[in-house]
């Protein structure tokens, strides 16, 4: 078992000190994922995991750990960044559901996972993204983030 | 293992048609969860299950299955009334975070799941709140509900 981040250096973390999404939620890659789009209040990134395939983030450009530590606008804007690319993967994977998980467990600074569910999954399951390590080629995660910036261009 | 809602009656589901969540989000009593109180988008419900201390839900008052279908107004007022919730919740048990989950995958009527995760538990873990069952007495039950109704109040 995984343990927490002891509280004292959580504390420090959950008010942005050596948070490491500040740090790579920007870059083109970083060790979990692919930069696809910057959207007004978000980074919208691809995991490199895609064991559950479409396994999307967004993340909030600037730092903060819970909901309510948002302003109305940023809280609102956030949310229609989130809407926005759920749509887009609907149209791609065209899954049962989209799931949509705002964890921040292991890094506490807001993003959302969005998962698509397939027909074939258990609807008892939460989304665990990371119970198995499936790995794509460069042209297949290429692909997928030219798709993906293509429909949240409109 | 679950098997999902067949596709022509899931899309059904979707659309509203035989929702359960419509016909028994606002009743003082459901068989999976308490009314804690009305908020202006949103019903909040204790969940009976409470083997993760805290486990709330917090309903949309209309039919929708996912996020996109809400118009702008109304999608910062859900995540309006989310945020709120969390902070009581965060005040109340004191987690090392909050987790949202917006799944839907049993019944597609857009409702957050709220759960406290505390510093004992695995951070790599999603929330898995059935995972084990765990009920309460009554008057258990009534202590955290006028708790959180009281701290919604402000």
């Amino acid at each position: 078992m995984t343990r927490w981040t002891p509280p004292e250096q959580w504390t420090r973390l959950k008010s942005g000190h050596g948070c490491v999404i500040c740090a790579d939620a920007h870059l083109d890659e970083n060790p979990f994922s692919y930069l696809v789009t910057e959207l007004p209040h978000s980074f919208v990134r691809l995991a490199r995991n895609q064991y559950m395939p479409g396994w999307t983030n967004v993340t909030l450009k600037r730092h903060a750990s819970e909901l309510w530590e948002l302003a109305d606008e940023e809280l609102a804007g956030f949310w229609t960044d989130v809407a926005r690319t759920a749509r887009v993967l609907d149209d791609i994977y065209h899954p049962a559901k989209i799931n949509y998980g705002v964890f921040g467990n292991l890094c506490p600074h807001v993003h959302c996972h969005l998962v698509p569910r397939m027909y074939g999954d258990d609807p008892t399951k939460p989304p665990n993204m990371t119970e198995e390590e499936v790995h794509l080629t460069m042209a297949e995660y290429t692909s997928i983030i030219e798709t993906l910036r293509r429909q949240l261009a409109y």
